[in-house]
């Protein structure tokens, strides 16, 4: 085994294989990358055994440069020391050849290291194959997607399920969900397919997911039975797919409402995040008081209490009271992401919803909590 | 006990004065910002008791703006919340005053926050007179000091008195030691005073007192018994000694060498910081073989192995080899701060000294280890 390559398309290719690497892995072979030389192209796979990343590096038409394969064969090498090696050789070229049995040479100009690889087929054998069930979609739209539902997810895994991000497609339309059971973040968008699906993306692969896609246009995703793959480049993300059965949360979003306000969304969020230092049980609890003209927002817990007054835009509806969490309110104001936003009620025990009268595709949903005088 | 303060003077003193306070204290009162409002003044005050500092604010002749005292008094108000709160309220000016007992209310234009505090007479007494034995200096020397000397500290308190910053001074001369028993950062500096003594300052103070000097052009340095005070602008920051016997390091510096180099700082720390990773029992021991015009640095452990050259400006004496830290070295050449280094050797078993030729008022002084073929 002995190339040389481009220091810039190995070193993007192993940063972003190493997201995939777990620390806790309980089999040494996936603590490594590893590097298949063939005739044309350098494979690199890394793998926590839920989630796989392998990106193919070859030359193209218009850039003969990046790839020279001397010798075939193949080699796991630590992901943290091949990350460290790679990152820090201060040359444009990089040489690699194995020099005895698993011992790896890697070199540029004036830096040289030896290190111990394992052999290439102590690697599980995985599954790359992908089907026809697949549809492209901007990365731009995919970064949206994420950033206005991902943050609802459950942090803990009381239920599993509700640890992922639910993507279901019918007829053209691609909804997906996330809750955690006391708010819901729902999105809307169009897709240039026919397909018919619903599947759970564990939150912390979708992250891994968004961050691979830094400086890509656009992705194809594919659906197979119990993984998704993201398409890209000349890269390959699969992962698991969560496999209990998602929450139907279409009928949680209330339909009429009895009071609907109008407001600066950035005036509310600095208003709440004055008072988000005040908390009980560790939870920030904010009260809404709602005239025709404002809202004053109180906080309290035994040490203090804050009070912010904010002016309402508009306000349909009779005065009222209703409490909810605070960082709930700022989570959802973030994700929508626009000047103003219409919050609507349906009584103080009931969720409110978020929207923004000019984006109906995403609807944030915070279900209130008591408070006890 | 009623003011009204101007929020940036405010906060600056909050600011500061939360770098006083340990989160561990025993003593409830010192997990407070003690605040007292006399005729014309706000005297903030914060401690962990071995760290004290006292902020006074009033108005200048330039600016009578700042502070309006309608009513004296004295509480003390937990360090975070008030500068949470203080950070947070959106106002130029800010209005502070008791409304029952210990219950002070806060409030800027739209925000308004009461706060459960403690009586003032709760807060120890603390004094913060200081004597004549002062001298002054330019805070831009200060930094420099402390960025020359205060990492070869020992980490740990094996010998406590290592934990600190030595400052002696002598016939207009400062001279200020730290080491760990394994390096050595000694730096001299003229001062415009006859004052003689010896002491040693804890390095996690120096450190503190290092940032609250940020934006201060001048300091006043007074040295008492037991405690040294630095006063800048309307502040006394003042610390306890360590009491211990600094050792005598001024004969560790060798005088004569049988190897001296120059090289580039630069490419000399790029060099071994890429080989950084490579440790064993989590040190990274580099061996410099040194020949008439390079240095090759080399390092190992168990996984594998690094090879780095580098050129020299200049070298006098036979070809020999050292090894020695690599975080140590990179540490020194940093702490040199110059273009270009001078290493002096007095065999493979003694200290190597790091200098500066344009500028001899620092010496990095390294001890060699032992390496096992």
């Amino acid at each position: 085994m002995n190339f040389k390559i481009r220091k810039k398309e190995f070193l993007d290719s192993i940063s972003n294989a190493v997201r995939a690497i777990s620390s806790t892995t309980p089999l040494p072979a996936l603590s490594g990358i590893k590097f298949e030389a063939k005739e044309n192209s350098l494979v690199v796979i890394s793998s926590d055994s839920n989630i796989s990343i392998r990106t193919i590096i070859k030359n193209t038409e218009k850039d003969t440069d990046i790839l020279t394969v001397n010798e075939t064969g193949e080699v796991i090498i630590d992901a943290r020391y091949i990350l460290e090696i790679v990152r820090k050789i201060d040359s444009p070229f990089i040489n690699f050849e194995i020099i005895d049995g698993t011992l790896v040479k890697i070199y540029g100009a004036n830096s040289e290291f030896k290190i111990n690889g394992m052999k290439g087929s102590e690697y599980p054998e995985i599954n790359f194959s992908v089907s026809d069930n697949a549809f492209s979609i901007k990365t731009e739209a995919f970064f949206e997607i994420v950033n206005q539902t991902a943050f609802a997810c459950a942090e803990t895994d009381t239920r599993p399920i509700l640890t992922g991000v639910n993507f279901k497609a019918k007829e053209g339309i691609l909804t997906i969900n996330a809750t955690d059971s006391y708010r819901l973040a729902s999105k809307k968008v169009e897709i240039d397919s026919d397909l018919e699906f619903s599947i759970t993306i564990p939150n912390k692969h979708l992250s891994l997911i968004y961050h691979s896609l830094a400086n890509v246009d656009d992705v194809m995703i594919v659906i197979d039975n119990q993984k998704i793959s993201f398409v890209f480049n000349n890269t390959i993300v699969q992962t698991r797919l969560l496999d209990d059965v998602f929450p139907d949360t279409s009928k949680l979003i209330p339909l009429s409402f009895t009071q609907v306000l109008e407001i600066k969304a950035k005036e509310l969020a600095n208003a709440i995040d004055r008072t988000s230092f005040i908390k009980s049980d560790g939870k920030n609890i904010v009260k809404l008081t709602i005239t025709a003209e404002e809202i004053d927002i109180t906080s309290s817990n035994q040490i203090g209490s804050s009070y912010e007054n904010v002016k309402l835009i508009s306000f349909e509806g009779d005065p009222f009271e209703i409490s909810c969490s605070g960082k709930y309110l700022m989570d959802a104001i973030k994700a929508i992401g626009s000047e103003n936003i219409t919050i609507s009620f349906s009584g103080e025990l009931r969720p409110l919803i978020i929207t923004n009268k000019e984006d109906n595709s995403v609807v944030q949903l915070i279900s209130p909590v008591r408070t006890y005088k």
